[in-house]
């Protein structure tokens, strides 16, 4: 933030499915209703430069990077030869402290590594994880890890649900009760990890730790944020999201030709709108020294926008003084 | 199968929420839809004999166990102290050839030890797995693992891939497209076990394998068959279940109080009726000696029944010595 009260975010132009133009939609929704943020725009010059608008003002800056990592670049490629891209320059605004955040919807492993190896990582924590929120009507309830930590020990659980757990507060402002995914509710379910993890976690008193639960019990209410390794949240996230479009592919053809079917269908629609991902896009990176947010690779404008204004709510609430200062203190 | 055609399944009569009301109910329905099938309920006699319905005839028998095992009865107590359970003896009566198949709602760990105990393995096959139906509205999606297997190895997952194989074709004749569960589709995704059983099951020509799929993609008809550790397994269906339950209870509310509302809703429950798990209940237990079928602990009377026509269709199909041929072929 500088000292005009003003946060900074770097967004990966390059990064995602739609981009840039879907990234250029997003920053015109961001100027209008978040009064307080700057955007630096890293991608191609000329390109960006032409899809500029007039109305951004000097409020919106373009830092030219020559090229997009592919989806399917190595991370070691990405870290070896990605200089020159879009990615690599958003982050180095964040390292030089020209931005306060940096988001992306590119390549989840090149972020990961690029974002620890150029912004380092908080005291104790060995890789970086990503929360995510899970599409639900009512309540949130974050998840993590959804990141690519896919072997797990207990410590990095017990890391997790740390992370996690202030991360919920400045986000939700409230303290989350936590569970921890499992294929059996009852103690002694489950993987050997999972019973010292939760040994861990149960013994923090900063932490409100309510047990097991299970994938189901996820969608019910009975916890908060869910920690997992980055395979089992996967599989959760996406099993819901199919199922979720099955049914509503299925609920939409039942329902057409008739007037009730009408009615029927623009409530379905409202409903649709309220787990639509783009309401719950934008995954925070927990554990790097910055601000690092990720987009979802398929995201819309209106889901970009919402991983911009997660970016400022993180900074003005300054979730990496507090994840540092709750590491400092536990460990 | 006895030499009238008729196939003999014993049922555990006290496994299961609703045991022994429950599979009372589902005898009721078996005999009038199964011509064909005789029944051995394991229980404790007098109780069993008072819900004995007159209807019932010659085709019910019913054999006397002390006790039910209850869900968290360790397995090694089922195995060193549960010879007076139901479930024992319903598994017994597969041992001597009285029965030709076991169906249970109990306790799933005990069942697959004291079937692997009591009635062997097939050749080379380590542990039982389990084989379930998604709940999805359309053609029938298969998974296996759900069982109790966690922590996995290659041989392992590709064994599944060949049992479950064999099972579906008996099951659904026809031959499904196998699937691996993995986090990305791209080949290099996921862990290493993971591509290393890609590659066994890749290689073996009798296999239909389109490779590795996302847990989203399970519901989108890209496969029939889907291969994955009981972990992974367990973790997809309920987040399923928990997400689409969650949609319903939301839509019923949102659909209340309007004419409108009250068709929408007939249709809703006719959808919801497909999903019901009633209809997808009974899973086989693969790589025992013996047609074994776990049924949920909370089957309704109407899924016990689904159970037990399984078993019938498991035995008619000699499913037992279609599987031990096909792990000799490729052994």
């Amino acid at each position: 933030m500088n000292d005009r009260g003003i946060v900074r975010i770097a967004v990966d132009a390059m990064g995602g499915d739609g981009a840039p133009d879907v990234v250029v939609e997003a920053v015109d929704q961001v100027l209008l209703e978040q009064a307080q943020v700057d955007l630096i725009l890293v991608g191609p010059e000329t390109r960006l430069k032409a899809l500029r608008r007039s109305s951004w003002g000097d409020r919106v800056s373009i830092l030219h990077a020559d090229r997009a990592l592919s989806a399917d670049t190595s991370v070691a490629a990405a870290i070896r030869r990605g200089q020159d891209s879009s990615l690599w320059g958003a982050i180095g605004e964040v390292e030089a402290d020209r931005a306060d955040a940096i988001v992306s919807g590119g390549n989840t492993g090149a972020l990961m590594a690029l974002a620890r190896q150029k912004l380092g990582m908080l005291a104790g924590v060995e890789r970086p994880a990503l929360l995510a929120a899970l599409p639900t009507t009512d309540r949130a309830v974050w998840m993590l890890d959804l990141g690519a930590n896919i072997n797990v020990d207990a410590p990095r659980l017990f890391e997790f649900a740390q992370l996690g757990s202030v991360a919920f507060q400045v986000l939700e402002s409230r303290q989350p009760r936590i569970g921890l995914l499992n294929i059996g509710s009852e103690p002694g379910k489950g993987p050997d990890v999972l019973r010292q993890a939760a040994d861990m976690i149960a013994s923090d008193q900063s932490l409100n730790y309510t047990g097991f639960v299970e994938a189901d019990q996820v969608f019910s209410g009975h916890v908060d944020l869910v920690v997992c390794d980055g395979f089992a949240g996967n599989v959760l996230l996406k099993s819901a999201e199919g199922a979720v479009r099955l049914l509503f592919s299925t609920l939409k053809a039942g329902f057409s030709g008739s007037l009730s079917g009408l009615v029927a269908k623009k409530k379905l629609r409202r409903l649709h709108d309220s787990l639509d991902p783009a309401r719950h896009n934008g995954a925070p990176m927990l554990g790097v020294r910055g601000t690092v947010i990720k987009s979802h690779g398929s995201a819309c404008a209106r889901g970009m926008a919402r991983a911009i204004r997660l970016a400022e709510v993180e900074v003005r609430q300054d979730l990496i003084t507090r994840l540092d200062q709750q590491l400092w203190t536990s460990n």
